[in-house]
């Protein structure tokens, strides 16, 4: 854990300077630090490390790259004219504390700064940073990235499946890809692991939207039945839900490619999926 | 003009796709055609020429990108939470013809977008992509770029030389090193040419606001004052105004780096200049 938030707090050190606007910094900061599970860097740095990474500089900036995205995503959701969510890991979303101003360019300006992190740390690969750019560029806009998930919520028909795939499957595709990246490896094949995983991690959240309270959150419960989203388990009831979830754990398993460290990644990924469900509804680790 | 709106047409191609949601698409291109002057991607190419470009696919991109984050910037700043503007080059702005949701998420679009551009463009001239990435990031991030900019008109107190440089002169400094760097060139000696004229912009944007309506603007007038913002009339008076902006452009003339095409680029400065006064304060140009 350690090592992403020194690379988050490199990044955000780029963002520091005199001539700087005090709410603007304070406010970037707080929507990074104290994070949540970073399970998306967590899960770039997994694979840079099963691809033998040789720059560890250049994965570490992937991985802070991609998380400052998924924050930069949770601060524009929380707006008002969005999911106007007043709380957000346990204390006031980005808007309540600094206004709804400081919180649009919030979101802004971490997009902004994950490429510049991104480039901060490619002089010695720059033809990694070539790839690096597209694939997380690709995987927050249009016409499939996070970006784009969230403009589904705004549509009168929604097409689920590139909904989910977008709103969150792109982003843990691009934590994969990035990561093989910025080891030197080929992206292209390690896509499917994330998207799988993402998916999975969606199912998990649409759980906890349903069985979880807002402490255990930290933020509010039921949102999704509040605002009229798609999900899960109101679609297939509990038990399918949990079980669609394990399937696609297990799917993600077998489609990692090969590399050197696939034993370990195997590991790391069953680890983090027994931490996606509640308690109460895991079951012990295969 | 037809070279910089084919690259933002190549540029928006990239966020096309059959998975993508129609309104935030409709909204994207609605953003970037038809244009306002253009004037910081002609600034761009101007300089990529004046520096013997060699890759006109990577100083289209870069021009492209530039505009892109500047009708990003506009699409936020007319957001009901900054200028709640309900008009913008004539029309109803993005959030009063697509409401705020998309306004938003247009906005981050573009942002992604620009990078998507740059890096689609960047294959065979890899270390290039790391300058311009760097130096594209800078100018609209924190801490002096054009979203940090806007987060000042959120300080209770204001740090008026940080603002504007920031607001305006960032995103034309990356015009001109952009320009040059997708060229090859180094890029450092340029920003000095893009701050100057991106002050003699904003001067002359202080100006319009002030003796212009709302017909000629396609925006309202009078905002500044509307607004409680800076504004260099306000400080200085009309003709004070009108010769700091005379002077302004005359040393930008001063510092353009020797380059193969340095007497095109004055001429095309000068007579882009000829353009930034309403008619009835112009003088004939030297």
């Amino acid at each position: 854990m350690t090592r992403i938030e020194r690379s988050l707090a490199q990044a955000l050190g780029l963002a520091r300077g005199a001539a700087a606007p005090p709410s603007l910094l304070a406010a970037m900061r707080y929507a990074v630090f104290p994070g949540g599970a970073r399970i998306r860097p967590r899960l770039c740095l997994a694979v840079a490390r099963a691809c033998a990474e040789d720059s560890v500089g250049l994965s570490g900036a992937a991985a802070a790259a991609i998380e400052l995205l998924h924050c930069a995503s949770l601060v524009h959701d929380d707006l008002p004219c969005f999911d106007d969510a007043a709380t957000r890991r346990g204390r006031p979303s980005v808007h309540k504390a600094f206004g709804e101003r400081i919180a649009v360019l919030t979101g802004d300006a971490l997009i902004a700064l994950s490429f510049q992190a991104l480039a901060h740390a490619a002089s010695a690969a720059p033809a990694r940073l070539v790839t690096l750019v597209g694939i997380i560029a690709r995987s927050i806009g249009a016409p499939s990235g996070i970006i784009a998930g969230q403009a589904w919520e705004c549509e009168a028909q929604i097409v689920l499946a590139d909904y989910q795939r977008a709103k969150t499957g792109s982003l843990f595709a691009a934590a994969t890809a990035a990561g093989a990246c910025a080891a030197g490896r080929e992206a292209g094949p390690w896509h499917a692991l994330g998207e799988r995983i993402g998916e999975a991690y969606q199912i998990a959240d649409d759980i906890r939207d349903v069985v979880s309270n807002e402490e255990e959150l930290g933020k509010p419960a039921g949102r999704d039945q509040a605002l009229g989203r798609p999900n899960a388990v109101h679609r297939l009831g509990i038990g399918p839900a949990v079980a669609r979830l394990e399937d696609l754990v297990q799917s993600a398993i077998e489609v990692i490619p090969h590399c050197p460290g696939a034993a370990d990644l195997r590991t790391h990924i069953l680890s983090e999926a027994s931490r996606l469900l509640p308690r109460e509804l895991a079951r012990p680790a295969a």
